[in-house]
């Protein structure tokens, strides 16, 4: 478990990270984590390992886009001195390429995504030990799909960075990709996008075994 | 993992288990297995086991004692006919007693508690191979105190019976006593009964343990 | 233009075909025929031939597949002595294969479909002059995906249908295949079923050809 | 068919082209066009021209008149840089001369009427191609009535308007007459101003018509 | 002033009457006789003669027909035993023929409405001494409108049965047709059937002129 | 009658004038007017007087004391430029004194209100010709009634600023007292402050025959 | 102080007893004894006799006058068992009297007032020991006034009933009396009958006084 | 009794006091006192005493620490100007230490709540002759138990503050032990926080002895 005792770590993305957290400050009670994998990672954490304290902040907000964190990095992660931050952004980068394919102000192509998310983990760096990068996902099987195709092209940009500024990796697209395999993808999200509670557990067990949470304690 | 491939799991009880599931089926897509345990069970044996095809039905009702139990059994239990049975109840029986010590009415003294237990067991026993018995709990650890005592005596009951009659046992109560050697108990449930989803996942785990689930999978 | 003064057309469905409208009975003032296709034509019918006097009744219901049909068909289809009757039905009938796949009960097969469509196009065969066929559809341009498969084949089975009993016969699989062309499938229906204004242009324009609407009037 | 690939189409006016479009922007995805003729208009475009991704806005607002639009042209006209632009104003100019007849102040007679619409044509003339003037219109068969007698008035105002600045001039008094030949304006509008569907066809057929719309493709 | 002290006077008819009262029964406290000309007749009856002590029930209901009326006449006029009976019924009938012209079992001709209004009036006549016809109205000018012309037929037939049947007569088309030599229709009821307070005085002063109430008092 | 062609009537007081009406202007269609004794006003004079185009504004505002019209009397009288003004004010300047003895700061006693109804008369001469003070009332016929004794007093400093300041002067304490002798308070106001609809005729026709309404007409 | 260990006192009455108490059954926990008289009495009781474990239940209902107790007699108190019983009717019996002078079949004359009750008492005398008669109020100093008159008269009746069948009497006009020395009727309730917390605290201490709550415990 | 006449209370504090008061300003008419201990006090000094013409005001707002009241005791206490002032806080001071551990920027710990404290007193000394400070209080009956140990700590400081700077010295934690040897602390507050109306009585009653108010008044 990499986690020490009371450290804090913070989550920040999109409506799958929001999953109607408190406003404008996700933490503590009456369910202000949300109900989405933030609030099973915390649980888990909470409940197994009850002696070290961790703080754990829910900053996602529905609809951002990495440009939308550029905007508010400052006051929702800077701010927050984590000691773990867990990023994870794109996918209304890329839905809106294809949902909206007319409002092209609203699309944020693979260059500006790349940029925007290194300088958003540069600026973090100083102060924030441990930054976790969780990949966008498309919950669609064929990866021939235009839109799946995309986004494992964000995955990829994911990666690079996360190589590149020794933050930890989580590939959530391969997470659900196995399970795929035996479920069909409007068992788990009818819009592909947001997960029920399987979804968010597929999530939750990603970050989960990144961190080397021992389930058995 | 004890679950086989396409059997059914349906849960019992009362609040803890309700959250807020759909009725009056709790089966299916839109969060119809309530927020609490059973959901959290649910994901994970879903994200897990994906091939194995487990059916989960939450049938838990706010407020409910063993009577309640007896008066549904039929409709609830025997007619979904189910490969696995959940049962946790108890918590009303014991806490009207405190809470509404006038209204003798709405108390469920130990013997019929005892009684109408073992009976809805042979009920089911018939048809069900599997039977889990979870124990009533109360978050709060001072085992002096009134109601914790109670508590804890309607929790041996669940214990014998499961003996007896060949179930699987799940001690919730000392899954929450591990947890409050750290927590108080305000912090996972400000009426020390309805817990925050770090309570649900205490629940979900020591469920999750006794059907032997593989974490690593 | 093949319908006649003072006819009654009669459109039967799920929630595609439903769309909000009056409930027990669609048709009047006050958006009674809901917001979807049904309206779109029959905009055009009262606006292009207002001389005509043609009776426009929406009697689809959210949720529904073949079975459901069944047994509303003498009071919502034989009561309403339709001298035109338009259906669209089994996309549920497909899609609860996937979304829902452990709870079968809810699954209608290719067979029971078959059989129980037939039926009903029999029963109303004796008072209902004109009936028009359209095949569910799924808004996935893959036709490799497994439930896009599927629904081609029930397609297929109302192909059969309506040859067979002297249907006009509307392919709305194919009429959607041609716009996915240029569109993405978010840009219509963000899960992939239930169209926007677009996607129900689609339709609308699909059902007014086959009765040889003249555009031009 | 006279719009090219990837040009832009803004609708401005009252009530008849609101018909609860989102605020303050009307464009994308959840009928965020409204539900009127705005939405039939770009329903048809997309489905029938999907591969020249034209994009409508719709910024019509219930009440106004062209004094409103005088004072919010630059903001919800000019700054969208449309290449084609709709607008249909007026019936809310007449209409409170007539149901609000001692409140003058919020009467716009036919003078200032034909000043401001054209002073709004000319400063749209420079950097909008395109520009389409629609009338307002009262469903009201009786041109001696004498609510339809001003109304008509207006409409020659639009005409000559029109005329002189090279827009394309659409009658929808003349559309609205047609039908008026055989359905009681009842049927199409209580108040004979907000049409229902019907009403709305009529509008979007005489707009689809005047730029050319192929009804075969 | 034709009332008597303790009188009871029962209005029954359509919206125009109902003018949201308490339901089931509209008398009493609280606006319990709704906001029309019912409820203007009585607090001038009780602010002028409150020695009288009248009793003024409302028993109108939006939408009905004279056919609604002869269903509920039982129950909501002979069971009331009403000294006075005031009805005015029949814009429904006739508003159906026009703004729902295919939908005929809604539309109530003229012989039907002159035969259904006579019985009502010959049951009531054992019972009840005194009983008030008002005519149905549209407030619309010009008496070559189509449904204007119909209303006003429909309006021949109330003066034939009053005439015949020793009821008051009350011409509220005559009282409408005199204020609207100086007002538009639109400024008292924009669909010109359901008015506001200046017409709903209309109908009450033609009602209290009818019986005789002396405003100087 | 008093009122000459296109005047403008504006009345201004507390909740008895408000009656719901619309904020911030309380003019035009949708009963704006509110539905109290302003509304009943408006309606005589618009349905017996339709030639002369009288336009009527209701200024009222629930709770408002002699002090809250100080404060809002330049926006809501002076610049509405008036040619008939009608004020009634004082029931709560009374009222508070009674049903909150001990809010001392919220009662205005009778040389503030006389200063300042003074003061608000004189402010407005320069540009009404014609003002109509009505007195303040309290629906209770027993004039020992302390708060009835009192409120008698602020009547009698009204008959005194209307007699000085050649105002038009409604004496409606007076007229309810008439009423009174047959009726209880209860059956009028359950409050004896907020009448009913009867209450409020009594309102209206004190003030119509202040300005010479001809009922006959 | 009179009542002894484990007894069970039920309360009966209208509104001023209801006080938006739980419905069907007004005992337990969430304020389910109203926020009247009744929830200051129990909550004294409970506060002062922990020990003595009194059972308080509210079976007050808003309108109700003595023959609406009579038709819920047998469910509401006799089958309740109760050891004390309070009632408090007569205010509506009255109250129709003066606010609905009209509708004559609401008044409960004092003959049928008298009756009623009496027989009520007998009924539940056999059964419960124990009964509190409290008199209707009329929160009006003035006894000459018409209302506050009758409501004496009504008192004189329970007071000779209680006297007669052996019941504790608690005269709440008289309590009231005395506040109404230095408090006029509005500050305790605007209509004079709901009183707000200074007039539940009047009759609450006028009941605890008659079972002579001991105030130093 | 040691309230004289015309004197202003003022009530300061968290939830407890707060109690759903009329906000910004807790005084008056509609139960502006909110529905706990401070309402009970008011309307037994108002209905005991009326002729004292006391005046109360609530100032109490939920959540609160002492870090809010120093916020606030400028607008909230000082301008009051009171005469008496009441202050009870502290449980929330508390009370995040133990729900909400990690979140330790929301705790209040001893020392500060003692500075704080004593500071306000301070400055209310100058202006306020009469000051009564209540303990926090957590309804626990074992003093084993972490919070409610806690919780006794601060209720000393309070003691010691009210000893060195002469205020009135409420005790309510003993108020509840006292009550607590007989009732579970559940049958009066669920969360052991927030009491029913039993447990408002018990701190009503508390206050009420402090200042000497005579019960057989």
């Amino acid at each position: 478990m990499l986690l020490k005792p009371k450290q804090k770590l913070v989550f920040i993305g999109d409506s799958v990270t929001d999953c109607d957290r408190a406003k404008p400050h996700g933490e503590g009670l009456f369910q202000a984590l949300g109900n989405g994998y933030v609030s099973i990672v915390d649980a888990f954490l909470q409940s197994s390992y009850p002696e070290l304290g961790i703080r754990v902040v829910n900053k996602g907000t529905s609809g951002n886009t990495v440009r939308d964190l550029t905007d508010r990095w400052e006051e929702d992660v800077i701010e927050q001195k984590p000691d773990w931050l867990s990023v994870m952004i794109g996918i209304n980068d890329v839905w809106r390429q294809y949902d909206s394919p007319m409002q092209i102000e609203q699309h944020v192509y693979i260059e500006e995504y790349k940029d925007k998310l290194t300088e958003l983990v540069v600026r973090s760096r100083k102060n924030t030990e441990n930054i976790v990068l969780m990949t966008p996902f498309f919950i669609e099987p064929n990866n021939q799909d235009a839109m799946r195709n995309t986004m494992d092209q964000y995955g990829e940009v994911v990666k690079a960075i996360a190589n590149e500024h020794d933050c930890i990796f989580v590939n959530t697209q391969e997470a659900f990709n196995k399970v795929l395999e035996d479920l069909y993808p409007a068992s788990i999200a009818w819009d592909r996008v947001h997960p029920n509670q399987t979804g968010h557990a597929v999530l939750a067990k990603a970050f989960l075994r990144a961190i080397e949470f021992d389930w058995q304690k």
